[in-house]
């Protein structure tokens, strides 16, 4: 059921497993690895799809569940699907919603059949089977679709992560039928593509269990769900690896949920090719930014009457127009123009590395720069006397 | 006092008081009539200043007050004065901040001496006299500064005007008697400009009065205050007549707060140069977007899954990419995406038709193209089935 060819590995690091290679979808092919902003609802906040396409972002990834609820996916499908409703011209991705059924304030509860949850904007009470959930992102049209899984917490013990990873892999069959059927008429090049997605936990045993069922099943691409949720890195580091040597070496392997710099540059480093993450625009709304000389936490007093941009060495329209010490009243003020210039400074910065880090693969030269990114981070870290390990995300002082 | 020449007219309306002037200032010249959007806080909201760039907006207006709270005149002032610390090439006006002072939420009380208040941010005690509100002024080095004036609102009686009324000239006297020592080494094209603010509510006796003393203080411009606050446009536009024949034929004249587009022509038909209002973004986060058709309100079901761009006339960045059905779901989300793509059209609109306008005044063809724009209004507010004359802000509805 491939699109052929779906992804070719390019350039092979010979220190790592890390790899530069290309992903072809129905919109058009990408280079891996990239890292998608998060664009729940149709729209990365604050960044318009032509900020996007200024910055060189060529992939971003939405959220089924919440399109569904609103504006609903006929609308979209009306308007000839999600890339044109928000006029995007690289890839869509859509997650299938999961994370949100499953958080506190939505989930119900789930039957062998179904998840059930309340509708965040209605309160109503809401079932959705995998074989919805693949309607759903088949009518949103996006260029690839993410199975329904059963997604543990960090808080839940082995024996509720063992049931989710059971209920992920008889989903993820289910879904893979539906989608199969769904789309048997359409030409390959022309389908939407189908990732699964593999739990586990941060037990080795159960995510290679997971990562065996749902090869099995055999899907375009494999993401690891359920990870940067704050276990320590090297939990999320051995998970990793427990299912990326198990995943078919041509498959995109794609890291949910992920966005430090150092974080993403080490999952590369173990051959993950795809990342999204809310951590670059939700630290950039709560003032840290990230540099080439690690990040900066813009309340710091320090910056209040910088007039050096936040970036000397970045060439993105924000840091060649504004200063710090404006961008910081802006954010402290709460601004719709602190916010966004913020952003999209951040996305920008995600944007280039990983360009360098496409780079470096090609150059060989890339576990020095990931070396080199790291010990930047650590020593901008150890200088704002934050604990780099537990990524604590700045909290916005009202100045 | 003034710099010479200050203010030239280049075209007159044969048919109504209308006139295309040049206003210079130490920044540049601008071409008059001219609409400012309002950045009250160093920033148009959601737009930034390369935005008002590519719009072509050549003016804008902030505010002294808001900007004295936070973060501080002295900051402004280090970062080179508030065009370089928003980085916006045009002109900056500042209000002298009396309309936030005397709001309900602020105001205590004030003496012959200054206006005591509260700061909205600390909730702490503040006095600003006449004097103190032109050194921060001239501290923010605006472009042009405006008088600390008495500000009388719509409810109250005609004594407490008159009483406002006599204050605003008491104080606009200290204001250019501090301003012209303030500035007395600085070569004449470097100056900041400073307005006289005129008052008298809706009382054309009172407004008469208020024109003359402040006309003979002698200022380099005069704005009228404490209009368009839900006056009836009658009231309004007699009170426009009424000073307008006391100022000088050689000085511009700003009519404070007014920007709904029919109101502008109006006044522009009376011999009105500059204006100011948030009216046009404030819609805009509110989802009524102005358009050659009028104004629609996108919140209306019927653009549910509207393909069109807000005005198929209109050739801004927003209409050439985004469609009403993604705008109002972007607005009626409080995406920040929407709030920008609707501000900048909105914007957008207003500096089209005040290029257009003066286009008008030139080719003589001005009551026409007024009538046009006031027939258009009436239809699209007759079609919504509201009260043109209520100028009813649509109030947004969670979709």
């Amino acid at each position: 059921m491939r699109i052929s060819p779906l992804f070719e590995i390019k350039h092979k690091d010979k220190n790592s497993k890390a790899r530069v290679g290309i992903l072809y979808t129905k919109k058009g092919s990408i280079e891996t690895p990239f890292f998608m902003p998060v664009a729940t609802k149709a729209s990365v906040k604050h960044i318009s799809s032509k900020d996007l396409e200024s910055i060189g972002v060529n992939a971003i990834i939405s959220n089924t569940f919440v399109l569904h609820a609103k504006p609903g996916e006929k609308l979209i499908k009306k308007m000839n699907g999600l890339g044109n409703f928000m006029n995007f011209k690289g890839i869509n991705v859509t997650d299938s919603g999961g994370f949100q059924m499953y958080s506190d304030r939505c989930y119900i509860g789930s039957t062998e059949e179904e998840v059930i949850f309340r509708n965040p904007f209605t309160g109503e009470k809401m079932c959705i089977s995998p074989e919805r959930d693949m309607q759903i992102q088949l009518d949103l049209d996006s260029d690839i679709a993410m199975c329904l899984d059963s997604m543990p917490l960090l808080h839940h013990t082995k024996d509720e992560i063992a049931e989710a990873v059971r209920k992920t892999s008889l989903w993820a069959e289910r879904c893979r039928i539906y989608h199969n059927n769904a789309q048997k008429r359409i030409p390959l090049k022309k389908r939407q593509l189908l990732f699964g997605i593999m739990q586990g936990g941060i037990y080795e045993d159960l995510r290679e269990k997971s990562a065996r069922e749902i090869v099995k099943i055999g899907f375009d691409g494999y993401a690891m769900g359920g990870l940067a949720l704050g276990e320590s890195k090297e939990e999320e580091y051995r998970a990793i690896i427990a299912q990326k040597k198990i995943v078919p070496e041509d498959s995109p392997v794609y890291l949910m949920g992920a966005g430090h710099p150092v974080e993403v540059l080490e999952a590369i480093s173990l051959g993950v090719d795809m990342f999204d993450s809310r951590f670059p625009t939700q630290n950039a709304r709560r003032g840290t930014l990230f540099t080439s000389q690690g990040r900066i936490k813009i309340f710091n007093n320090k910056y209040e009457r910088d007039s050096k941009p936040i970036d000397p060495e970045c060439d993105c329209f924000v840091c060649k127009n504004y200063t710090r010490a404006y961008i910081r009243y802006q954010l402290a003020q709460e601004e719709g123009v602190g916010f966004r210039l913020s952003s999209y400074h951040n996305i920008y910065y995600m944007t280039r590395l990983m360009e360098q880090t496409r780079a470096a693969i090609k150059n060989k030269t890339f576990l020095k720069f990931k070396k080199r990114v790291a010990r930047i981070y650590e020593k901008s870290d150890q200088d704002s006397k934050n604990n780099f390990k537990k990524f604590n995300i700045s909290r916005k002082k009202k100045l």
